[in-house]
């Protein structure tokens, strides 16, 4: 089952997508979130009782969950990515939040600011809670997981490395994004076993299993679980492989006009332009 | 002004304190973040036509702004902190977030986690914001302030340095605290004369000026605000002095039974018991 968030004449709702349409279904549970609690054969009943359909060409893709309680991400969970930025392999998680606003929907523009030109790609697999969750061991940190999307973790370099903390470079306004829809999770056996690439143009930049993380789903649910209640709808950006623009020689960085996909078979394509932002001013 | 969450008799809800009662404004503004982008003379008229009257030892505190769209924490921004901590002095302010579920409002307990005993005070000045603020310079800065209030973003300091990223230490849920209340900006002439003090069970632990921050709120803002758009009622935590638990020999840990206190003359005194919470289980 495929869930996403829209906005169509102006109005903001969520539903189910079924084959080029979406079953909308926020008469059922005004938020996506209570309906990720109430399970898929909830849902599924009610988008059966359901008439109304919007075609997907007709709505602006919304981040699936438009407002997440909490947005946490995971730094350096690839081998070969900690490896290409000349970092150690972390003993725990890393983990930085983000905030939502710093994504959009499929199909919406990511903003490169004005103050800087060392914007990357970040292709990730990016997982959905389902039911509240703390204190949960990795044996049991599966059972909480509603499903997967597409995400795109990009961030501008340089401010990432303004301090030791990595959260204004993580943080630009409109600078990832996550969709189009979430997956759930009786349609993917493993998520191990999933294939992770990203496109910067067309051309492919990094390809990779999911399998290769250094902390899998599991583990990063159990450890987050430990100090913070994850809630449904809550997003984890399980973290970046190799291949990002920074690590090339000359770096790649994202430029207006250019086109970012994030394609996981089985889960979907998300797919963003990038356009430029003259907003910011200098601190 | 003084403008206060509380809970009475089973109902969230703001208002404005006056000596020993707070005048319930839920009514004018069903959220504070609201009001406080009306403004302290609108929120004046408003408690000048009400009549209720609730007794402040009748109300349960909340934390002023009971849940902030962002909280951004500044580490390292007392050069005496840095010293201490063994660390360079940072050339932007290095910036975490907090979940808000990681606070408790004045007197409401809060909790050492089961699997950690390294839970340090951390006396801190907040800053409310009152208006959406993006791309602001310091000198326009403070015009985007609604007020201050006492801080105890404690951490939780072998989580903090279990990965690079201090994510997991900031953020165990009930581990800091944000009270009793806002007091406006109009009453403070400027923040910099503001003195700053931690008590342990009675005892003083931290006491420092505000002014001797590296970065002071007006910078803090006008960087946030480089990369993310600020919103009435958000908060940012503007770093702790000298005098941490971790610093000492030994260490001192706040243990169950403990009293914090945090108290900045001009804006209140935040006074919370520390218990033990017995439901995390290891990753």
């Amino acid at each position: 089952m495929r869930l996403a968030s829209y906005r169509w004449q102006g109005i903001e709702g969520w539903g189910q997508v079924l084959e080029a349409s979406i079953v909308p279904l926020a008469d059922a549970w005004p938020c996506m979130r209570t309906a990720l609690a109430a399970g898929v054969d909830a849902i599924a009943a009610a988008a059966d009782g359901a008439r109304a359909r919007i075609p997907l060409e007709a709505v602006e893709w919304l981040p699936p969950v438009p407002r997440p309680d909490k947005i946490l991400c995971v730094g350096l969970n690839y081998a070969s990515h900690a490896g290409e930025a000349g970092r150690e392999l972390p003993r725990y998680p890393s983990l930085f939040p983000r905030f939502a606003d710093s994504f959009v929907g499929h199909g919406q523009a990511v903003v490169r600011p004005s103050c800087s030109e060392a914007f990357d790609y970040e292709g990730e697999l990016g997982v959905v809670i389902g039911r509240p969750v703390r204190g949960v061991s990795a044996a049991e940190a599966m059972s909480c997981v509603a499903g997967y999307c597409c995400l795109a973790e990009n961030s501008v370099r340089d401010f990432q490395r303004h301090s030791a903390q990595v959260t204004a470079g993580k943080n630009f306004e409109r600078s990832g994004s996550i969709g189009p829809w979430i997956v759930t999770r009786d349609e993917i056996d493993s998520p191990a076993d999933l294939r992770l690439v990203t496109r910067l143009n067309g051309q492919v930049v990094q390809d990779a299993s999911v399998g290769d993380m250094l902390f899998d789903v599991p583990a990063i649910i159990a450890y987050v679980s430990t100090f913070t209640t994850l809630h449904p709808g809550d997003i984890i950006a399980t973290g970046t492989p190799q291949g990002v623009g920074m690590s090339r020689n000359p770096p790649l960085w994202m430029a207006p006009g250019d086109v970012l996909d994030v394609e996981i078979a089985g889960v979907g394509l998300l797919r963003n332009p990038v356009v430029a932002f003259e907003h910011e001013v200098p601190a």
